[in-house]
């Protein structure tokens, strides 16, 4: 398992990035178009800005119209004509669409439901992760275009398939599932074992029998559920590897990569992030949702985690509006470059578009891109030309790290156990834990790292684990250690109850934690609609809503104590101060957001850390150190302001090429990149 | 495509009309009761009015109760007793519903959903709309009534069938689907051009690969998806067609037509009526919903349309709840009565119910009737029989024509196209926008012709599309004509976006349009929560509330002006006007009521256009002239009144038999059919 | 059919609870723990004053983990442990959860949906019953398990399977559905006359021909899906009859039982109690719902009356939370005892648990018991421990009976036939009907048996059929008896409306009783939002919601009527005086709480029946009477109070062992058990 300090530096994207300064561009789709628009095309993206085009993510059945006749002159056009313009290519392998005939000669290389529904073509997405018939089509539309491709200068990077997520319930699956779970397990009593089969009669007698949890009249063995989650994430990776590697062998030293979509729940990133030459990331905040810039930045920071803390892209984000929410509201073209800066601000090192041209025809129509239906002379293509041209007065941050000193722990195969059916409450949910204990971060301008469970956390002074519902033994000591070696673990509710396997920890929880926090529990209690009172003085006068644990104080202490009922006297907030100067927190409740404020505030101070120095923002303003650049982002729709530190001329904002001080305005959605002179 | 004008006139239904008056009836399903209660029915019949019975809707496993095996004697005999007693037969093919047999021996002619599940029996409509093995068995048996019914002089119309429209997937829909689209398109490469193949991937190589649109994984091709709906209203036609030949081969000169049902969503009837020799409705309001008398009215005056503007008739209406909804409040006396005027006021020359006596079994047990479980001695049958009365006192009405200045132009192909997955928003849906601009109309006793888009638009003053996003280029001419000649045109919001195969029309929306309003667009604004503030002298203060566009001013008037927020400034209703007198007008924004009735209104004025003269009424109260009666219908729960212009003797109410003048006070949900005297 | 008076003694629980008294234990399930761990778990099973175990309920792969390979050895080891200590052994038979293999070798044997969609294993319960393949593996277990511990001493009680419920459409279950409609009714005649097959065109002419309700387009004949929900229970029943004829054989005089779930829906409990030597109930009622209690209350009432007013057990209660919920509030520990005691209340001479040791794997990892998975150093043992201790208190209640002159009418098919689709409304439900009745009579400590419409009703001086839509012709007789011998019968809406075929009854309802209730309606009013006015000296001023009929005085009374809209002056509340002192009352309207409260103290005062004599409590505090206890349970959050009448010594609590009088405060969830000292 890679982590953070481990990983090897993102050279790749690097090679891109030292060419052409911050990548900026969008999805091109010319077989859409007549080639005459092509022309049109190079001509408004090189007025813009844009330095980097992803071709042919959906161009499979015009590459290759009837099976092993492939037609693939219009792209080599493309191609050319892009690089002439000086525009960098990214060929993306077309797999992730198979053409209709496919599906017809080959049924089952269709997806399968749980329900046992066949998927149809006439969507995207439809094809069975193991049919035989797909990856060997697959393989060869890929081989046929690295051949061809391999070797031209004009590409770039290659981009497999896209958005991998799908998850399928056949018979291919089932075999395959089969194989995942002998590799995982050796032999069927440790399958029995691992899934607790004992429990309603599911003992496992013969290989042949296990099967994916599909339809059922009730609730499903959760490990088995747990484990299909596990195998269905390795099983899309398995696809991109092997395609990856078909790349790999004609075009040596060209990075390859696929674009993941952060917080995505059917693939475990951890796992796939060792195998990506560059991180790069789909992100659609949604505009109707003021509070959607703090989860977008929190995104940010898991793909600058994959990405070991290197430079990462954004591969695709929408320029105005989407299309595939019930209510589509678009964004400003302030929030459009508000959102390119906050993903840079946060380590990436392109920023790019889904995409170049709005479609016409299609499931896409209304999803906006670059150039919109009405042509060029729009609001929304002046600001990317606008947007594409302040991008080169930001060309030194590339590269540069963004120094954190705080960890958030987030797990996959935690987030799924903790939300599978059956569990004491669906009203706690794994992302917004997460995003309570990020935001008094993100408000602060504090630097936070997303990392694994199992990552090397020496360099950190705050370990935080909003939820972390599973906790593999082997991962136990690194988390342990934080405390030992004296700095600060905050662990929130319903955490380090289960291990790898799901089952749950015998004795009185957070079972390996503990003596750390100087407490412990013996009941997890959801909460009737009037919740508890609790009396702190950490916190003050905070709700406590929708669940709480039965706990004590061992060898700790209280900080928040509920008051009445059933539960009175009962913490729900513990410290423990150990020898060495760590502490380990233990918050055993939903708190309301003020509460998860003051108890997260509480451990920056105990671990000394704080926000940019110099820089002073209310809580709407969001600023982002990276490297020698401090970013205030106005999250806001209205004015707000920064108050910097130092004398007139210390501070140069790289954005409007301004020198600024004391209190700087910012426009609603307005932005600031600024650079400290060391005089 | 057929048109108002153009439309042959509806002699048929006159057969019927010009020996029994106004139509007043019932369906009569006589197989489920015993042949002693058949006496006691007409009898029953003759006492409350009743001159039209429709037999036989569902009776196929009764006529045929295994294959081939007709049992018919049980018909002639109701056939005979109704005639006898001077009741029209309104003869009905049982199609709808076939026997078990049929589906048990080809379970292929059962229907399938998009996810593959195959109809059963035990309900009704169950049938695959392409099965040769239904669509034989169905013909055999329509052949066998036409030639034993067809020359009865009691069969005064037939009925094909009821209520079509069911929808397959299976795989004889597909064949047949895919015949369709060759029809349509000729060659595989102008299917590919007219849906988009060319995204994700879709591009199809063999007819054979063309599939409905079945389950999928994301959004299915939206041209696949409208062509498969314009398809399956065509597949329910040919049904129809072709059981109507066989009858028409023996029944010459008997009208033959089939129940539609409105605005009813899978299909179009605009392509039905030239079919139909009468144009029948069912029509079910929903007495819990006090608005609904609105859409009611609507429907009306699209059957009045789909009529070509001549008398159709009430097939199907509840005396007092219907047994479908999850809380069936029923009609009172008042209600029943009023309900079938307002279908008589607005051109209907029958008004016929489902159905004549109260099933004891089966799955409309609780559905009412004219005959209630309870018996006649019921308020319910004694309202039934009084209205039957006061019906004879209507008959001049019969054949008279409504008489409208304003076209409300719908379309199916629009409806469908506008509410695909993957539009901008589901908040603005088309009927509730159709609804909102009939509704000032409605109110002020406007009379309003529902049209096609391809209709001869040339009588009237003020043509109103409240939401046409599907523009065929064919109909463009026929729209802007409108103002050129001197009329208004008031487009809705999202209007003029795509071609007849969805594509986007490129450029600055209404593209078809543009010119004629004065101004344009760039962008759909799906709004946050809040909405917009809008300035306007035109409007007052008037909200805007999920839905705005980005339009600019070009050679026409900003009415409406966004103040505040990133749209400030930006003009939401535009207006041209044009030399010759025309007005181009459009509104690009969901307004709240009131907005919309100010725009209306100052269409009215700008074209001319007003209520019946000399009577007015407060908004509640229904106004609307047929032929020479002005009907005044207080929709409301409480007592209103009409104010009559004129000296006493002017009016004359043929309801009450007697002359009215000055205020009129109408008693809650009462009728005036006010005719006036040309002294 | 059984009724409450004409059961047999249920001498077979007896056999028990003479032994060892009150039985107090839980589902123990060794097979998911070392054998390490079952000496703890007797050990603290003793301590804790747990005195019977079931085992192996889910067992099935365990003893069987190849088809024909038994592995018994560790079970012997199990039911000698718990012998050794004392602890008597319910075993039961393993089939509720066949293993994998079963299904995997004999894909028939798994149940299909009524959409097609055939189960898979990985849950429980998904076998199909009417398989072949089931039924021969299962008997074939449960030979191997009868033969070898029937006449094992320590073997006390036999459990078959686990809360029968599912329902499957597959083909062998279509087949065995017309075998019971061959049984039911002979002829197809007969079945074309009882479906009402003339409606809808579904008459039958051959018997292969009849199906299931499988997924149809549209609303399924009533009769249809419900003979199949009758035939679904009878084929669960015929389960259980094969597998406890296999046991009576080996076991002679050892009672087998099944644990039934109060008002479980899919099973008609009325024909299973005769076939049940114990009745064993399931109850999860839910903390977070405060008037859940009188649903449990309610819910024992019935176990009660199933058990023809002798004792019955609880078999599955939760010690604190269940986690099938989405939310699952935990029972406090006070909770915890007063649900046990308020089923002993009720006539239940066993408590016990779902279960003893709580799982660390599986789907119900979540779900309570009465060892936590901290262990029993925990709140919630030591309150099991407790309450251990204090159940031997009690013994003297073990076989007495709860008294009760007032009997409350429930039926399974008319449940099933007035909540099928296609009724007047969905908001007229019957569970909560039969709650708004019996909520005042759980107010007072009026001792009530839920009986079946068949019961001998003679016994009873008030009978209540708060909703009893589907009347059986055969028992009018006995229903109209309570008023012609000089009850009160209390008739709620929507009653007598349907024969035991679902046809409705022609003329004016209730017909079978409207003239005991002196009136009668014509037509179902669901009502718009706002309801009706009501004028009624009996109810005062009282809210009609949803629901009325329009009624009218035959020769009886009004006691309610409405005031103004379309119902002016209908009455609602009917009531009859017959000469002999017999009252028929009649309510044709859904009334709040409050109106029912009155209409039903009306009706007891003119039963003449009170709660019991000497024990005043407020509304809160729940009284029962059982044999010579009276029970008191603060059903509240807060503290109350009873009031008792007599002299100090009066009054023993048998619970704290400690004499009472005056007024005895009551702590929240606090209980009495209050003997009185006949001086």
């Amino acid at each position: 398992m890679t982590t953070l300090r481990a990983s090897r530096a993102r050279a790749p994207l690097a090679a891109l990035s030292d060419t052409v300064g911050l990548l900026y561009g969008a999805d091109w789709n010319p077989e859409q178009w007549h080639p005459e628009v092509w022309h049109d095309d190079v001509a408004l993206m090189r007025d813009a800005g844009v330095n980097v085009v992803t071709v042919g993510v959906f161009s499979w059945a015009t590459l290759e119209p009837r099976p092993g006749r492939f037609e693939l002159d219009w792209l080599d056009r493309v191609i050319d004509l892009a690089t002439e313009h000086g525009i960098l290519v990214d060929l993306a392998t077309p797999t992730a669409s198979p053409p209709p005939w496919l599906g017809v000669l080959w049924p089952s290389a269709r997806a399968v439901t749980a329900e046992g529904v066949r998927m149809s073509h006439g969507s995207r997405n439809h094809f069975c992760p193991s049919s035989p018939h797909y990856r060997e089509r697959a393989l060869s539309v890929v081989r046929v275009l690295a051949a061809r491709y391999g070797a031209h200068p004009g590409v770039r990077m290659w981009h497999v398939g896209n958005e991998y997520g799908q998850v399928c319930w056949c018979e291919h699956c089932a075999h395959a599932f089969r194989r995942w779970l002998r590799a995982r397990y050796g032999g069927l009593e440790e399958l029995n074992r691992a899934w607790g089969t004992a429990f309603w009669s599911q003992r496992y007698d013969e290989w042949a029998h296990v099967v994916p949890p599909r339809a059922a009249p009730y609730l499903v063995n959760p490990t088995q559920t747990l484990d299909h989650r596990r195998f269905a994430s390795d099983q899309l990776l398995a696809l991109y590897l092997e395609q990856r590697d078909v790349i790999a062998e004609h075009a040596p030293g060209v990075p390859v990569t696929t674009n993941l979509m952060g917080f995505h729940r059917p693939t475990d990133y951890w796992r796939w992030a060792p195998h990506l030459d560059v991180v790069a990331d789909d992100v659609y905040g949604d505009p109707a949702e003021p509070e959607d810039v703090v989860r977008v930045a929190l995104s940010h920071d898991l793909a600058r985690g994959l990405a070991g803390g290197g430079p990462w892209m954004v591969m695709e984000q929408a320029a105005g509006a989407v299309s595939w929410r019930p209510h589509n509201v678009p964004k400003t073209t302030a929030q459009l470059r508000l959102d390119s800066l906050r993903a840079i601000a946060r380590g990436a090192d392109g920023s790019c578009f889904f995409q170049w041209r709005a479609s016409v025809v299609g499931a896409e129509r209304f999803h906006s891109a670059l150039v919109p239906h009405a042509g060029p002379d729009t609001a929304l293509h002046r600001a990317v030309a606008a947007h594409g041209a302040e991008l080169v007065r930001l060309r030194e941050v590339v590269g540069t790290r963004v120094a954190a000193r705080v960890a958030l722990v987030f797990d996959w195969s935690s987030w799924w156990a903790a939300e599978e059916p059956g569990g004491p409450s669906t009203r706690l949910r794994v992302l917004p834990q997460v995003l309570a204990y990020y935001r008094p971060l993100w408000s602060r301008g504090v630097g936070v790292d997303v990392v694994p469970p199992g990552a090397d956390l020496d360099a950190y002074d705050l370990v935080v684990a909003p939820q972390l519902f599973l906790v593999d033994d082997a991962h136990v000591p690194g988390l342990r250690r934080v405390v030992e070696r004296g700095g600060v673990l905050l662990v929130g509710p319903f955490s380090g109850v289960v291990d790898r396997d799901g089952h749950v920890r015998r004795g009185r929880f957070p079972v390996p934690f503990a003596d750390l926090v100087g407490g412990s529990g013996e009941e997890q209690v959801p909460l009737p609609p009037a919740g508890v009172r609790v009396r702190s003085e950490l916190l003050g006068d905070v709700a406590v809503h929708d669940w709480a644990e039965r706990l004590r104080v061992d060898d700790g202490e209280a900080l928040a104590t509920v008051e009445g009922g059933d539960l009175d006297g009962c913490p729900l907030v513990l410290r423990r101060r150990h020898d060495g100067g760590g502490e380990g927190w233990y918050v055993g409740a939903l708190l309301a957001q003020d509460g998860v404020d003051a108890v997260v505030a509480a451990c920056l101070a105990a671990a000394g850390v704080a926000g940019p120095a110099g820089v002073h923002a209310g809580p709407d303003v969001e600023v982002v150190r990276r490297g020698d650049v401090v970013f205030c982002l106005n999250a806001s729709d209205g004015p707000r302001a920064v108050e910097l530190d130092g004398a007139a001329g210390t501070w140069h904002d790289l954005l409007s090429g301004a020198d600024v001080a004391d209190r700087v305005p910012l426009a609603a959605h307005g932005a600031l990149a600024l650079i400290e002179r060391t005089s």
